[in-house]
């Protein structure tokens, strides 16, 4: 079994190469639910989606997110409600994007929690209505909140104010400064797949968000211990690439919070719980400095722009954990 | 101010009928909500919104329920969960067709109710951004189900077995037999609207089912006493027409819960709440029968075909109240 912790975008894609050189049941994608959302009474887990989405070819490979061929008749009818509600509502929230399609992932896993299900039975039912046959899970069944605390006189809110992520994320499209992070709930949230971390052959980190896909996993009891001590067969591949996230945020929650925005600042952070980081060519320059933080690092293509890249990159990946 | 009792499709009708006659704003729907259901998490009221669409001209005509110009994505992607789901899972109903635009109607309702406010701020709200200033309340803001136990040996359950309003009525058409009807939760929910009962110059129950639109609304504490107190102000436009509901199972239930499927038969219902009974042309022959109920009965046209005959039926309605 190879497991693999994973934010979205970067994550997915990274597990589609996977695919393509380890057999599909033998992945177990422990997937961050921080960004889950309730919007419209609809449980909405972003980052779920969008790898079982990927994987299944279904996503819209514009976007990122989302399905293909989408429409947003629904979101479209909201936009009646959003502008007549009361000034002390935040009913019909359109700032949010869910097309039609996309809706019936958000309809089924509301049912199912309602039910009873929990939403690791509930992510491995969609991932087989998709055809998939790997693992895939939520970090934990329990409700665990990316907060985002804005820096003072920040345009998007009162001083130092705190917002969720998808706020954060989508509302303010990721362009306002922020202070701190913190996952509310991950001191009492138990963690799923940890059986799973301790067990596997290889652990991989995708190339996700260190500060808010990977770090709410490692918020969860026990999770860096586990990794701690099986930390040579754990890899992890960079999602700053000479500086930069390739999406999202990272290089700038990285500068606001305290941390080099670089593959070296990648590697001070995954240095206890993974033995290897893989870097771009873009950075080999700093690939010993990687190595001062107390990793092995191997430099390689890590811009997953074609298919073949994505298995390549999940090769090393394995290689670097055997 | 002019009370009007309502359920579905002929209330609507007739309430755009009334629109025409009395200035929008002195009217008050009180509108059943035992068809009430919680689907996918989210809180539909389907007589609200087929009031609320039809006299806002956005329901669709040929349908009768749900809005005009309509796509069906979600539901269609639903498909995929619904064939996919555990078998000891309700999850996905694909029974119940939810249009795209109409979700944003529900999104609202269970966000609102989410933050608290009660079923009648919301559909007044929901009225409001329809560009309605009539004052639409629902019956009770407190949860009241029409629940159908269907006879014995019925292919749609085993027998005797209760189910739902809508899965009597849509789920199976309102194909089985049934062998009695209740409002669960009726004993205890406190009615809305009293105050406009007791003191608006004319009541008019609307064309309505007697025994699941309006007999949910006259389930509710106070509601049969307040209207038998002012009985000759009260009317009542005959649903049945020549033996038969003009839509819906209202002939067939009247039938199987041991009424006569006429206008004798609505009028023995009505007799203790209301003055006048208004019947179709169709159905003169029985107008002795229906005054021997001790109702006053008038013979006009019922079947609102278009907007003129709508408006001479809320007319004669008024007028009997007078």
């Amino acid at each position: 079994m190879i497991a693999v912790l994973a934010g979205g975008v970067g994550a997915a894609r990274f597990l589609r190469g996977l695919m393509q050189v380890v057999p599909t049941n033998e992945i177990t994608a422990i997937v961050n639910t921080g960004d889950d959302t309730v919007l419209h009474g609809l449980h909405i887990s972003p980052d779920l989606d969008t790898v079982t989405y990927t994987l299944a070819d279904a996503i819209d490979p514009e976007r990122g997110w989302g399905l293909s061929d989408e429409s947003w008749n629904a979101m479209s009818a909201l936009n009646r409600y959003a502008t007549n509600r009361p000034t002390n509502s935040q009913a019909a929230p359109t700032w949010f994007n869910l097309g039609d399609k996309d809706l019936a992932t958000h309809f089924y896993r509301t049912a199912r929690l309602a039910e009873g299900a929990s939403l690791s039975e509930i992510s491995q039912e969609i991932a087989h209505a998709w055809g998939l046959d790997l693992r895939l899970m939520p970090m934990s069944n329990d409700r665990v909140r990316t907060m985002i605390t804005l820096q003072e006189n920040c345009e998007a809110g009162k001083a130092g104010s705190e917002i969720s992520f998808q706020e954060y994320f989508v509302k303010h499209r990721h362009g306002v400064a922020t202070s701190s992070v913190r996952f509310d709930g991950a001191d009492v949230a138990r963690p799923e797949g940890l059986d799973v971390l301790n067990d596997a052959q290889s652990v991989i980190i995708a190339p996700s968000n260190p500060l808010v896909s990977i770090a709410p996993i490692r918020a969860l009891h026990h999770v860096d211990a586990v990794l701690s001590a099986r930390r040579n067969s754990v890899s992890a591949i960079s999602p700053i690439v000479n500086g930069a996230a390739l999406k999202g945020p990272a290089d700038r929650l990285m500068i606001e919070l305290g941390h080099e925005p670089s593959v070296v600042g990648v590697a001070r952070l995954y240095s206890p719980i993974c033995g290897t980081l893989i870097i771009d060519h873009a950075d080999a320059h700093l690939a010993t400095a990687v190595e001062d933080t107390g990793m092995r690092c191997i430099v390689t293509d890590t811009i997953m722009k074609t298919a073949q890249i994505s298995a390549a990159l999940a090769h090393t990946a394995l290689g670097a954990t055997l």
